[in-house]
C-alpha cells in the first residue's frame, strides 16, 4: 500500500498499531491491578472498578435440596437420551452494573431465560469439562481443575463474557463435588467418576449484536458413559472437503459453543456411516488437528528409526490445548524419555499414510476428558481405510502405558500433585 | 497419494465418495418425497417418518394475555438495556421420535431449560431477523418473509437443528403480526417498524456432542433502533489480523449464533475507539465481505470509466445471503441499469483504496435489515483512514436511490410484491 493512498487519523497514538482488536480487547480483560482478573469488566475506571464485585467462592450460599434423588447405577443413569444430573447445582450472575453475585449452591433444575437472552441467539457461551474420580484409596479427586478454570478465563473472556479469577472456579467445583461426592460417587464405586460441566452463557435479555451486559456462571455434574475402549478400537473420518472445524485467526483454542455446533452435522453422517469421529484435516496440506473434540496423537517411526510420540501444535492456535494432551505429552517425557520422542508439529494425514506403507506406524489414540486416552484403530481418507495397528486388548502398548500413568494419578494409585482431592462432607 | 496406501474398504459403495459429509447430511435432510420438507427428521424410514409430524401453522392455537402492556413510544423502548417485546410470541416444539408440535401463539415470557440443554453448551442455534412496516397506506407489510424463513431453513439444518417447511414459518410470521402488529405499530404511526425474530435453539438435555433430539422454534416481536442513519455516516474498521469471522468451508453464509459470538469482541474494541462496525477482510489478499453483520457495497468507476456497484459474491459461502442485498441488486439492475453496472465478485481493500486514490471511488454503504441502507463514510485500515464520500445529508445519491426504492415498498408507497400485507386482528 502506497503512502499517501489513505489520511492519517489525527485522533491519536492509539490509530497507529491497531490491528489486533482482539488481542487487545482480551488483553484489557485480563490485565490486572493485584495480579488477579478484574471482575470482567472490559474498561473500568478506578473508581467504577473498586464498586464492582469478583467472583468470591467464599460467599458461596446453601441451600440444599429436601429431596435428593435415588442415585442410578452407572448403566441406567447413562442409557437414556437426558443427561442425568447430581442432585446440586452452582449458580452465579453477574452484571456489568455490579459485578459477580454470591455464588449459590442449590437444587439442580431449569434455568429461566427471556427468549432475547444473548447465548440463544449470538453463541455467547462457553464451558469446560472435568472428571471428579472416586480413587480405589476411597477418596474423591480432581485432575488438575486449576488447568480447566484457566482455560475457561481464557474461553470466557474469548466469547464476550464476563472474567473472575480461575482459583475461584476450581473453589466452587471443589465444593459441588464435596456436597454431592459421597452420595452420587460412593466409595463402593472405586474407579468411577462423575462429569463436571462448568458453563458461561449470556443472560442479557438484548437482541443488539453486543458483548452481554448480564452473565451466568454455573456448574453441574453428571452422569456420563465411559469411551475409551471402543470395541476394535476408535474408527475415524477425514473431514469432508466441504468442513472446516476452525482456522488461522479463529477461535478453535477455545472451548466455546460455536467450535461444536457447526461440527455436528459432519460428526452424524460420519457416525451413520459407521465411524465414532471426524478427523479434522486442516488446509490444502491436510495437517490432522483433532479427532473429533479430542487431541489426536500418533506413534511412529522417523525414517531415521526413531520412534515419536506426535500431535498437532499450540502455536497457530487451531486446537484445543488440552488438559489430558498436555499431561500426556508431560508424562511421556518424564517416563518414557527412552522410548519415544515428544515432539509437537504439524504433520499431515499423507505422512501419517506414507508411515503405514512404510511399516513405521505404531499407534494412534484420541485424548480427552471425554475419550480419556482412546485407542484409534482406523482412519479413512478420501475413500480408503487406513488401518492402525493396535495389538492387544484394542490398545497400544504405548497407549496402555500413557493411560496406566494418567489412570493411577486419578484413582489414586499414585499420589501425585495433579490429583486434587475433594474435602467431602458426609 | 500413491495407490495400495491404503486398504480399500470393503463396506460398500458409500464409501466410495465420501469428501462430502456436510452437504452430504443436508441434502438428505432437505430431500423431498411430496414437494415439501420431511419433518426434520435426518434419516426417516417411510415407516417412521409417516408418524412424524410437520410444522404446521393451520394447527396453531392462541392464549392471548389477559394483561396487554402498554405500548411504549419508539424513543422510550429503545432506551434500556432490555429488548422490549410486543404481548406476544409464538413457539412450537419438535422432538426426534415425535416431530413437530402444534405451534402456539401465547403470552410473551421467559422460557425454562435444562442446564445441560444443547444450545448453551454447543451454540445449535440459528435466526433471522425481518422487520414488519407501518405503510403510509395504513397497511402493516413484512418485506420478503418467503427469503427469510428459506434461508431460516438453511440455516437451521446447517446447525444440526430440525428442517421444517419454510412457508410454514412466513405464515406463523404473519399470524404473530396479525394479533401484535394493530396495537404495537399502530396507524398513527405510519414510516415505523418491528422487528421479527424467528429462532430455532437445540433444547434436548443432553451433554453429549451430537444432534439435538429436542428443539424449539420460536418467533418474537421487538422494538429496533434505526440504524440506517448515524451522523457523519457509518465509520468503519478492517477486522484485526488475528480475527477471522468466516472461512471458505466454514458456515460464514448461516444465519446461526456461532457467526456472532466469536466477533462481538472485536466489534467492542472498535466501538471503543469510535468506529460503528468492522469491515470484515478475508485472506492475504484482504477481500472485503461484510460490514458488521450487514452485506457491504461499493460504488466505484472502473479504470475504464464503467460505474460499478460492487459487492462480494455468494459463491465461497463467506458472507450472508442478505435479503436486502439481493433486493439492491436486483433493484439495481431493474432500475439503475444506465448508471450503474452491478457487480458480484471478490474485490480487495486495497482496489478500494486505490479507487479513492484515483477519485474514482464514489460511494459505499452497509445493507442488511438491522441497518437498512447505511451510508459508509469512513474505513480505517491498518492505522489509515480511507475517507468516503458521503454527499448530502450524509447519504450518496446512489445510495439515497436504492435506499427509497426499498423504503417505498417497505411503507406502501409503491404496491410491490415484496410487501406481503398482514391479514390484521382489530
Amino acid at each position: 500500500m502506497a503512502p499517501g493512498v489513505v489520511t492519517p487519523t489525527t485522533s491519536g497514538p492509539e490509530h497507529k498499531q491497531d490491528t489486533d482488536l482482539t488481542a487487545s480487547a482480551v488483553d484489557a480483560k485480563l490485565t490486572t491491578k493485584n495480579g488477579h482478573v478484574q471482575n470482567g469488566h472490559v474498561d473500568p475506571k478506578p473508581a467504577a472498578a473498586a464498586q464492582l464485585a469478583e467472583l468470591d467462592a467464599s460467599k458461596l450460599t446453601y441451600t440444599l435440596t429436601p429431596t435428593p434423588r435415588p442415585v442410578p447405577d452407572e448403566a441406567t443413569a447413562n442409557s437414556g437420551l437426558e443427561t442425568v444430573c447430581t442432585d446440586h447445582m452452582i449458580t452465579a450472575t453477574w452484571s456489568a452494573r455490579t459485578g459477580w453475585a454470591a455464588p449459590e449452591l442449590k437444587p439442580y433444575g431449569p434455568l429461566t431465560l427471556m427468549p432475547t437472552a444473548s447465548v440463544l441467539h449470538y453463541a455467547t457461551e462457553c464451558f469446560e469439562g472435568l472428571k471428579a474420580y472416586r480413587g480405589h484409596d476411597g477418596k474423591l479427586r480432581l485432575f488438575r481443575p486449576d488447568c480447566n478454570a484457566a482455560r475457561m478465563l481464557m474461553s470466557t473472556v474469548r466469547i464476550s463474557l464476563p472474567a473472575f479469577a480461575p482459583q475461584e472456579l476450581e473453589k466452587l467445583l471443589l465444593a459441588l463435588m464435596a456436597v454431592d461426592g459421597a452420595r452420587w460417587l460412593p466409595r463402593s464405586r472405586p474407579g468411577t467418576f462423575l462429569y463436571l460441566r462448568p458453563t458461561v452463557i449470556g443472560t442479557s435479555p438484548q437482541l443488539g449484536v453486543q458483548a452481554p451486559h448480564e452473565a451466568m456462571l454455573y456448574i453441574v455434574c453428571s452422569f456420563m458413559p465411559r469411551m475409551d475402549s471402543p470395541v476394535g478400537g476408535m474408527k475415524l473420518h477425514t473431514s469432508p472437503e466441504d468442513m472446516v472445524r476452525a482456522w488461522v485467526g479463529g477461535f478453535g483454542y477455545a472451548k466455546v459453543g460455536a467450535n461444536y455446533g457447526p461440527s455436528l452435522l459432519a460428526t452424524q453422517e460420519a457416525r451413520k456411516r459407521g465411524f465414532n469421529q471426524i478427523l479434522w484435516l486442516y488446509g490444502p496440506e491436510g495437517y490432522c488437528t483433532e479427532a473429533g473434540a479430542s487431541n489426536y496423537f500418533v506413534v511412529w517411526e522417523t525414517k531415521e528409526g526413531r520412534r515419536q510420540l506426535v500431535t498437532a501444535p499450540l502455536d497457530d492456535r487451531l486446537i484445543l490445548d488440552g488438559v489430558t494432551r498436555r499431561s500426556i505429552l508431560q508424562l511421556a517425557k518424564e517416563r518414557l524419555a527412552g522410548e519415544l520422542e515428544v515432539v509437537e508439529r504439524r504433520y499431515t494425514i499423507d505422512e501419517v499414510i506414507e508411515a503405514e506403507r512404510e511399516g513405521r506406524l505404531v499407534e494412534s489414540f484420541a485424548a480427552g476428558t471425554a475419550y480419556f486416552v482412546c485407542p484409534v484403530s482406523l482412519v479413512h481418507h478420501r475413500g480408503k481405510d487406513l488401518v492402525i495397528p493396535t495389538g492387544e486388548n484394542d490398545c497400544g502398548a504405548y497407549t496402555a502405558k500413557l493411560k496406566g500413568f494418567m489412570y493411577d494419578i486419578m484413582y489414586g494409585n499414585e499420589q501425585h500433585e495433579w490429583g486434587v482431592v475433594v474435602n467431602e462432607k458426609e
